[in-house]
């Protein structure tokens, strides 16, 4: 391609409302534009690099034995009522009615879609499993879309959903997409982990999110520093628990002064679905994970009543019949701790051997950076993410909720077991560009980059530069998507536009071109020197492959 | 693909509501199904059709130079304000509100969206020509959506846009997309027209549709019988003007009886858009056309107004010097003629060289069957076509309005000179189911099937059968999209499904299996034959290239 022929509006300045590296760099290198808030344009260069994406999930799916479909975005606000979510979803579901006054939603997910066409078709165990996807544009309109692509409101998806006669079919399914998945963004170059998350709202079990490392990622990532281990920090479990120490118990709450270095207890007041109070008791220093209690008490609800409880001394362990107590594993061994609350001190020497005996205690607290691996291999550290993927076990909310049976070998009605599997296409895109830039542009991985090649004659006017650069430009071209700049421009302005592009190899012709000599560049490494023209093909070649 | 892993909904009855061939054989044969009035859903094989036509069109576009890019469904209102088209649109412009209240469309067709991105970057001459295009979903709110895809509410167009600095700029490109388009239509195994067309209400001049003939199709085309002449039929030029005859010309008005074998004249009379009376004088068993006195008449607007005048006998040439007359060149040369209105007889002994010497002659009617093609070349025939693809010079409609300006040659700021042009690319796919079936299902070109090859094993538990049928299926799937008929189903059901789908080529492999000899059979032509199992693949690639 003839840069003078291409749409690249490379702009000098930083834009202005650029939140992070890859929104200030897609838009300052003329990859993207935005047309309102949340929602943008993909220009001839960010265009490119889209389908290559969209190629590499489309092969990875195929090979995982996948079939593509396409639904509408428009979605009868039937199917939404049917499953409840119509009611439910909020205000980041877009609706509208059509000119007969009838309500629509603009396709946030497709559960409800895909279900609905499956319950005609599937309906024997015999036609089970299957996997179905879509590469499609989503609407949600977030509160705060920002960071460009990162969250959006239109943006492009690929969904697939499973269905399955039992369990041990969706366990095999979900583990194929998620070496699916594994192999998509590694072939996108992406530093990613897949992190244990939270099924919450969505009624499931099984859970993996696929997180870009990012410093501007949204979600916080523990990870080990030795193993795949990798959690969403909520879920995250915590298996130390740290060792009873050598000294004799004293009698509970005898002395009445805190020493120094006696073990602190804190104490978080909570109430659940039913209004019934929990204290949870938990070592200074360490915070309390919500999910957790919620997990322990098998809660739907859980809310803060830190006013709550009116403390006073020596009331806690022996005061409240009427109040649910549960301990931290971090506190399991303690040896005459003091707990407090509020300010306030409770207990004097609390011994867990013998005072929290009728305590139950779980592991109820975040996790931290230093805490061994849960996994047992390594030390845990934080890490920033940006979700590109995730891949979960539905069951059978959607197909209850919608009648979605199928006859098993029994010919007994059963509904069918479901999975959901999502990859945020443009959001990888601004992720790998998060991840893959320095302090001139953007530097595209091969399998991604719009051009493998950026041809460079320093000045076109001059004859020997202009026909040797479309030499090789017809040459390279051959085998590879070349970028030939051919523009009147600076060398300067060339070269900044070069650099802020980020094809991997550039190819400047320049004063040696007489002598059949160009510089090659790695934009990656900055490695550069200058080759022969006959030696350029098989330097490529060797980089690229 | 293994057929018992597909999803190939096929269905045994006709769907009640389909109403034509596209419709009803689409869903029949697991293609397509609708989540909603004038909204569907690709199924695996709809979509794998799909694709190629996409691919076909890109590699079209590439080819003439377009760039892709892609814009987004979600159009903020104030861009359409700008252009005035959020007020004029009226509710086929499908809208909604963001979570702030904001208006936005969904994008029916992207001139706004496009002019707000290149007015921007496309600011001197020096960077133009461009064109840019994408492939992409649009909504329309239709009134009546029908016939499947072939009118539709969510569906897939590629719409492609060109900036120019001159008018033999814009000539050259629409000559250039007019070949795209044609190479297009040829490739999908289109019988197709480009028909010039009326560019009417988008205010911009030449343009031409490409109308793929079906009988269902809604619109009429005249089109010659010996050449490559086609217009829609409102567009198309009468140049056939009937001889005088040799009769005497008798005294107006004399007489008063009128004779058998006299030419009739009717008089037809509309308001123009200043409320100015027009009777517009045409041969009996002729039609006036609108457009065409519209054009003669300048006029914007143009309404029947037959209660408008109070006729009496011998006024019209004579009493109303307040209406403008015109008349169609069928009667330019008429002797003797009487004209008569609502049933009464104005004048007699009308003769075109004496009477109607004042008058304002031009080609005012419809063409008709029959007629001497406006180029010379053979007579015109009618048919019915599909529209599928439209290009259209814009002018400088939109660029004016929404201030897109570049400094020309001189420095001088000038708008923009636009061209616009559409495929409808799930039309196209209905539009070629349309033309290409038979009474027992799709016969799709070999360029769009969604496979080239369909291998039946009549009795998959018979093992020679089988093996042979899954050798062939490795083989020949080096080359082309096979399709292999695994299922345990009786040998009826399996070739009534194979037939219903359409694939060029059907392999079967029955009791002469043990002899490595099977039935090739051409889905289109019926033509069967048996061959040895070496002699398959020269014949599918004889017949498929």
């Amino acid at each position: 391609m003839k840069q003078s022929q291409m749409l690249i509006p490379t702009l000098k300045e930083n834009p202005a409302d650029a939140e992070c590296v890859s929104h200030r760099l897609l838009i300052k290198a003329g990859f993207i534009r935005q047309n309102a808030s949340g929602i943008y344009s993909y220009l001839p260069l960010g265009y490119k690099v889209l389908r290559k994406i969209e190629a590499i999930v489309r092969e990875e799916m195929e090979r995982a034995g996948c079939l593509e479909l396409l639904m509408p975005a428009i979605q009868p606000a039937e199917l939404w009522h049917e499953t409840g979510r119509w009611d439910i979803y909020g205000p980041e579901l877009m609706r509208l009615q059509d000119r007969h006054g009838r309500d629509f939603a603009l396709g946030a997910t497709h559960e409800e879609i895909i279900t609905s066409l499956v319950r005609d078709e599937l309906t024997t165990y015999k036609k089970l499993p299957m996997t179905l996807y879509q590469i499609q544009t989503k609407y949600r309109d977030e509160r705060r879309p920002r960071f460009g692509l990162l969250r959006g409101r239109e943006f492009i998806m690929k969904d697939a959903y499973s269905f399955h006669a039992d369990e041990a079919s969706l366990d095999e399914r979900y583990k194929k997409m998620y070496e699916a998945y594994t192999n998509v963004f590694t072939r996108c170059g992406l530093d990613f982990r897949a992190v244990i998350a939270d099924s919450g709202a969505m009624g499931g079990k099984d859970t993996h999110e696929f997180m870009a490392l990012a410093a501007v990622g949204e979600d916080t990532i523990a990870y080990s520093d030795s193993s795949d281990y990798a959690a969403n920090i909520e879920m995250a479990e915590v298996t130390f628990i740290p060792k009873a120490s050598d000294e004799a118990m004293l009698p509970l709450d005898e002395g009445q002064a805190k020493q120094d270095g006696q073990a602190l207890i804190h104490v978080q007041v909570f109430k659940d679905n039913e209004d019934q109070l929990v204290a949870v008791l938990y070592a200074a220093g360490d915070e309390v994970n919500d999910i957790k209690v919620k997990n322990a008490l098998n809660a739907t609800l859980l809310e803060a009543a830190p006013e709550a409880m009116n403390w006073s001394q020596n009331d806690i362990l022996t005061h409240f019949d009427n109040v649910t107590i549960l301990a931290d594993n971090g506190i399991k061994n303690i040896v005459n701790g003091v707990i407090e609350a509020s300010g306030k001190t409770l207990h004097f020497n609390v011994n867990a051997a013998r005072d929290l005996s009728n305590v139950q205690f779980a592991d109820l607290r975040m996790i931290k950076e230093g805490d061994p691996s849960p996994d047992g291999k390594g030390t845990i550290q934080f890490a920033r993410g940006i979700e590109v993927g995730q891949v979960f076990k539905l069951g059978t909310r959607y197909s209850e909720a919608m009648n979605a049976t199928f006859l098993d070998q029994n010919g007994k009605s059963q509904p069918l077991l479901m999975g959901c599997y999502g990859i945020g296409v443009s959001r990888t895109l601004s992720a790998v560009a998060e991840q893959h830039s320095d302090e001139n542009g953007l530097c595209w991985p091969t399998a991604l980059a719009p051009f493998a090649v950026h041809i460079m004659p320093i000045n076109m006017k001059n004859d020997e530069q202009k026909t040797l650069a479309e030499k090789l430009y017809q040459e390279l071209g051959h085998q590879y998507d070349v970028l030939l700049d051919d523009r009147n421009e600076r060398a300067g302005v060339k070269f900044a536009d070069s650099d802020l592009i980020g094809c991997p190899i550039r190819v400047t012709v320049g004063k040696k071109a007489s002598e059949q000599i160009v510089e090659v560049k790695v934009r990656r490494t900055g490695e550069s020197m200058e080759l022969s023209v006959d030696e350029v093909a098989a330097f490529i070649e060797g980089h690229l492959s």
